[in-house]
């Protein structure tokens, strides 16, 4: 079995065109260092997957979050389509073992830059929608990336009493009330606590120099409680 | 026949869920001055529209232009996914006068506001996706978008020498030559001038005070009597 055989048993999917593939895992510094095999690199590729990501994430966020604005919406899909992010999926799946570096770039560490790395998996994504379609994109990130978000690993991008509203709205028919439970201080240094109750029970309290502060507390302490209760 | 179906009929679909396309035109200024109609205003499907548009764009200049490079094709998506153009799209199927804004915007002037246009352009994509998926996005596009890419408009941002390549490669074997035919002044001031000669014949000469320059000027006169020939 060649690496391209094993990289396609290990991603899951069969190529019709594997030259795709090995375009998605071929660095320009491979392509100078070869200029007589008149390779491509991979860069048009990724400009072609970085789009493909952009809206298989926003598809999934949009069904996923029916009650999230467009600023939380825009904010979490920044940080599930990043640099960071990127990295870790391709980490996951042992990306950086089939790229093709020319020897400098080998030399330099090339394999691990995380931006390098984060292109791959773009690239890769732009040759899986060339080859069979957007639903074969879909398809790898239901295994790759939606789990994660799942896991509501990515919610910390919005603030707390969404957060709240995201986690408890599973069950539908929940009512999330906050009180302002005192307010003191002078006019030019108030101070406000706040409660947050979920469906009659009492999950959090919070202070702050605003009530909006003193409420988004509460909800963090809120989830704090729900999260490590599950 | 009311104005959602003047709408359909004007851009060529009949939406399955007609609630799809009203919200892709209801501005959240509208939402606000009728509360009691549980409204969504078009910002979500901004988002989604957004990402859509990104995509598609990205997959025509792909197939179109195989021999732009990723950085060039990223220069030319972003000048037509950019507020200016959407709002030219708009104005060409007269998108405006279908838009729900509140009275206070509409006083304000919101009907013609560019960036509203813009984002109204957006969510009616989004819309679209939802309804019926990508197909019919991409025969919307083929109708305001794609046609206005195939006359060349957007090539104005990649560098002469490139667009003299993408204009003349539409006959296959095409061979462009840069000659340096003079080359003066002292070392701290030199200037170059080239010439372009296409299938033998001379297109353009241009000055420069590199030889990069002047080949790029060749080129912008060459691209200028091409483009006027036509």
């Amino acid at each position: 079995m060649d690496k391209w055989e094993e990289l396609q048993e290990s991603v899951g999917f069969t190529f019709e065109n594997v030259g795709l593939l090995q375009e998605a895992f071929t660095h320009s510094s491979y392509v100078n260092e070869h200029r007589k095999e008149k390779l491509n690199d991979n860069e048009r590729l990724e400009f072609l997957g970085d789009a493909v990501l952009e809206l298989t994430v926003s598809d999934y966020l949009f069904q996923k979050y029916p009650n999230l604005a467009e600023g939380q919406l825009t904010k979490m899909r920044a940080a599930i389509v990043c640099e960071p992010s990127l990295v870790e999926f391709a980490e996951n799946i042992h990306f950086s073992k089939y790229i093709r570096l020319g020897n400098g770039e080998e030399k330099a560490g090339g394999r691990t830059r995380p931006a390098l790395l984060a292109d791959v998996f773009e690239s890769f994504i732009g040759a899986l929608y060339l080859d069979n379609g957007l639903k074969n994109v879909i398809r790898f990130l239901e295994r790759v990336i939606f789990p994660k978000i799942d896991t509501g690993a990515f919610l910390e991008t919005v603030d707390h009493k969404t957060q709240l509203q995201e986690i408890v709205q599973r069950d539908r028919d929940v009512l999330i009330q906050y009180d302002i439970l005192e307010e003191s201080g002078p006019a030019h240094s108030k101070a406000f606590e706040a409660q947050v109750v979920v469906n009659g029970q009492m999950l959090g309290r919070g202070e702050g120099r605003t009530k909006k502060q003193a409420e988004q507390n509460a909800a963090k302490e809120a989830i704090n409680k729900l999260l490590h209760r599950k």
